[in-house]
């Protein structure tokens, strides 16, 4: 692998330089959250942390620091600083997997303050990208029902990393195979897939290139049936070799359509594999697939087993940016925490300071999600069944909200940055637990209900003093 | 760098080997094209064959065997073959930063038809990746006139590796600088950028903040002025530290404004500025900025010396998918060419058959260009300054188009696998050259001109008749 320590801004090295001169016993903690979810969804599913721990510690290389040199723009004091820092940066960090709500931390970095501003960019591009694409497979998935999805996009993904990677964060979201090997390979997830336009045409005609797939693959036979006519060739030809498949001792996995009216397609295919005997045999359906049109399909009544989807989930192309930020919350000089805020003209980007913990809260002995909670890292939630807060949405009316009879869960837990990497089928699973806990409301594609994330009157407290003392 | 080779979907590996069993000695030609432009442009820039350049050739380790054996697809025999076969690819391309239309071969692959599948999805991830973002930076860089980009999207990259290459394809689209350390340190390119609001938090105040950056920065203080408010705080703080810098000799670089009216606010600062004796500090302008924004930004006449573009250029986000597509071509039997065809029941699908070379047509004598051809690669175009043709789009009437009087050039080249790198800036260079060459009207960002890709009389022929034998 590339090492990444030097994916970062130019000016996050200025920056540290400054920091390193002026504030070099400061220590400071970063909060990475999201304002808007993708797709005007409720919540964005997070991934990426375990790519994060394989690229932490970092540190510089004497290649590095050459490179460094040549921009003329550091002292020497600095580039030894760079060249030989021993990392001290403490991440917490909301497990991958878990749905998360606009303004929570998904992320806090603590640490010297130049050494956490370093670490700005690497965090915000792995974490944004893979949970986008997280995001936008729980939707896709949501939009299958029970019905399987397979990841095909790695020819339009935003290059071979974004494939790679992306593949991964698809089965945290909810997608059951790749297409793509390397990916199946360094995350041990299944990988799928038939045959392409090409393997028909390199054949005289369809019928033998479907006759010379079955023979190599005669358990494994999911034939692609619309390179000339669906109708005419592609079904009569499957079904042709299907029956000497039988008469062989196979059963066909099925066929894939991936062009023409789907549903339409898709009920007479389903008709006339039924009536020659292969009720059993799968309908796949591909081509531009997206979360409404999957929906739309379904609600006309397709009769379709599984999905095969490429560049809509892969680039997230309807909503192609998560927007997270890294913002400076709080820092520590001589002992002392000091809460940190940015003001803006606009409200909605006003931050909110200080260390903080974020709660689920669920209905007391249940496991039924109402509201989630943001407080001081110091206060005490978990052991108090009632609370008096604030909406954190800061384009809500501000006014006390009782909470009551509820129980607390912590979301942030500390990364340990030498932790096995979990499978993603298993990180799919704790998500869809996760998932269940979340009112059905708030979980629609389209409009879903708000779900109320809260700010406790402490923390409430100290926003309000912050922006008045600017 | 991560090796590639496994960067491939599953079904090709499941061609390859029927492939290599029924085919073992025919060798094919593939095509890479696309259909349509992002964003309703007209052409695209091309870029990825330096990336492409460092994959190839492509090898399989003992461990990607062993992977493959644990997926029980694929017997010995092509194991046997994945382990040693010897790489006998031979690719043409159209060199990196020249625009492209639709249906034109940006690339071709000669080889081994199983070797030759097993290439589809590597090469058209990084194409289609790199030239979306080329593309989209040519269209910013077009809006923005002579006024420098600076690209510094990282962070809302999809992935690390998205945001290098990224950044090397703005590059090449156009874009003056980067704030990727790593993409300026691997390609060679400037590297730039000042702080962030994280600075000014970190301090007091804002003029303190100010004050620190000009001590380390005195010759390259751009101060971010939009942290509390532009206006009563920002300019005049700026403006203060401007004053005490020139007082010991050094000139500012300027002001950066990242939110708020930007129109009004750069007007508002650019008198201020004035007004204070700095008439060369220069403006710089972020926010989400794409290429309408930048037109109607100067199209109000705001005082703009540079801007910073982030989300919108490195995914490309209006448009975030270039869809090239990996289209069989020819195969070759027994030392004889068969020209191969996709037939689609939409017209737009049915692909050009053949072994192609793609010729810009210029005004006899003149830098002029006026359309491209595309032709057999046996067919001799260079020396003929007349021409019968067809209109190569599927959609337009099939009529004979008389060319008269032009010169021709052929675009696609042989790629030597072991070319050394070119620097990004130059192919920026070669590609403004391209971009002279060709008419305005079919530079526009609305609502461009249709430049018209011609096929040859015998190329039109050839398709036609693989129509009507399908």
């Amino acid at each position: 692998m590339l090492n990444l320590s030097l994916l970062t801004d130019l000016y996050e090295f200025s920056m540290a330089n400054g920091f390193q001169k002026d504030l070099p016993d400061t220590r400071a903690t970063f909060d990475i959250f999201f304002r808007k979810v993708p797709d005007q969804g409720s919540f964005v599913i997070t991934a990426g942390l375990q790519q994060i721990t394989e690229e932490l510690p970092f540190s510089f290389t004497a290649d590095d620091i050459a490179y460094f040199r040549s921009l003329h723009l550091w002292d020497e004091e600095f580039l030894n600083f760079l060249a030989t820092f021993k990392f001290d940066c403490h991440l917490r960090a909301i497990p991958e997997g878990t749905p998360v709500f606009p303004r929570e931390s998904l992320m806090t970095v603590e640490g010297p303050i130049a050494q956490a501003q370093l670490l700005e960019t690497l965090l915000l591009t792995i974490l944004n990208h893979e949970s986008l694409i997280a995001t936008k497979a729980r939707r896709m998935t949501f939009a299958a029902g029970n019905r399987p999805i397979m990841e095909f996009g790695a020819r339009r993904a935003q290059g071979p990393q974004s494939a790679i990677y992306g593949a991964r964060a698809a089965v945290i979201g909810g997608v059951a195979s790749t297409s793509n090997v390397l990916a199946g390979k360094l995350f041990s997830i299944p990988v799928a897939g038939t045959m392409a336009h090409s393997w028909i045409e390199a054949y005289p005609d369809e019928l033998t290139a479907f006759r010379q797939w079955a023979k190599y693959y005669p358990d494994n036979s999911a034939l692609l049936v619309d390179t000339y006519d669906v109708l005419t060739s592609g079904i009569p030809n499957a079904i042709t070799v299907f029956k000497e498949l039988r008469a062989k001792g196979h059963e066909p996995v099925g066929i894939r359509i991936d062009s023409g009216d789907i549903a339409s397609l898709a009920r007479q295919a389903r008709t006339m594999l039924d009536a020659a005997g292969f009720p059993k045999a799968k309908i796949t359906i591909s081509n531009a697939l997206d979360e409404n049109i999957i929906e739309s399909l379904l609600h006309q009544g397709a009769p379709i087993d599984n999905f095969g989807v490429g560049e809509k989930l892969i680039t997230s192309a309807s909503a192609p940016v998560l927007s997270g930020v890294y913002k400076l919350a709080a820092i520590e000089q001589n002992g002392q925490l000091i809460p940190k805020i940015k003001i803006s003209d606009s409200r909605e980007k006003v931050t909110i300071p200080g260390q903080k913990q974020i709660y689920r809260l669920y209905h007391q002995g249940t496991h039924d999600a109402f509201a989630d909670l943001i407080a001081l890292a110091d206060e005490d939630v978990v052991d108090q069944h009632h609370l008096d807060a604030f909406d954190s949405n800061p384009l809500s009316v501000s006014k006390v909200q009782k909470l009551t009879e509820f129980d607390a869960q912590p979301l942030l837990k500390p990364v340990d940055l030498k932790q096995t990497a979990v499978s993603p089928l298993e990180i799919q699973k704790f998500s869809k637990q996760c998932l269940a806990e979340l009112p059905d409301e708030t979980k629609r594609l389209t409009n879903p209900d708000t779900y109320h994330v809260y700010m406790t009157t402490k923390l409430a407290k100290m926003q309000d003093e912050l922006i008045n003392v600017n």
